[in-house]
């Protein structure tokens, strides 16, 4: 089967959808730095509610990019951590971020234009 | 100054938002074949309504990712067509949706095991 996220019933659009949805960029590229816990993944993606991140969290790991680890401790420890597919993901994510930050003077510009 | 997609106040943010929303990765990889029309965009990413895909050709076009041409003919024609700036990062979303693609399997298997 040949997948094709511009066909709107191909599977990949959905996961195409949750994979650049407005939360899932930033939880992808937070986790690169390996391993976090939920609250600390919370403040690391500035502005986002515990809902929305639990929601984020769960589509990533039901499609694979994301594991979920409970270590048996006392209290009970929950962490996320990146699959081998998620981050090779991420990296491409990553990139995106790095190209969009280092391009923001020319939108800021555009932006000034064009609202003149 | 130092943009950071991670602050929530950060401008850098808001075009994260833009770039990666729903319609927009879309939008910027139909655009790699060349100047478009709207109907002719329209029909390429499969699913989009007419106001989904005009506010998200707006918000590019406003960051200076998309470069929107009056042609004065008769009837009048518009073309949508990437800038530089547009074309290095749809570079990049493409990458990331050739990733998807190749990788979808795997994501199937994945949501195929989840769901036991």
């Amino acid at each position: 089967m040949k997948y094709d996220v511009f066909a709107k019933d191909c599977p990949s659009r959905g996961t195409l959808d949750h994979l650049t949805g407005r939360w899932a960029v930033l939880v992808l590229a937070g986790l690169r730095q390996g391993p976090t816990r939920f609250n600390a993944l919370r403040r690391r993606v500035d502005g986002v509610s515990e809902k929305m991140l639990a929601q984020t969290l769960q589509a990533l790991e039901r499609d694979g990019f994301v594991h979920r680890e409970v270590l048996t401790a006392m209290p009970p420890c929950v962490t996320y951590s990146l699959t081998p597919l998620g981050e090779s993901t991420a990296d491409h994510v990553q990139t995106l971020i790095d190209h969009l930050e280092a391009n923001m003077p020319a939108v800021m510009a555009n932006r000034a234009n064009a609202s003149r």
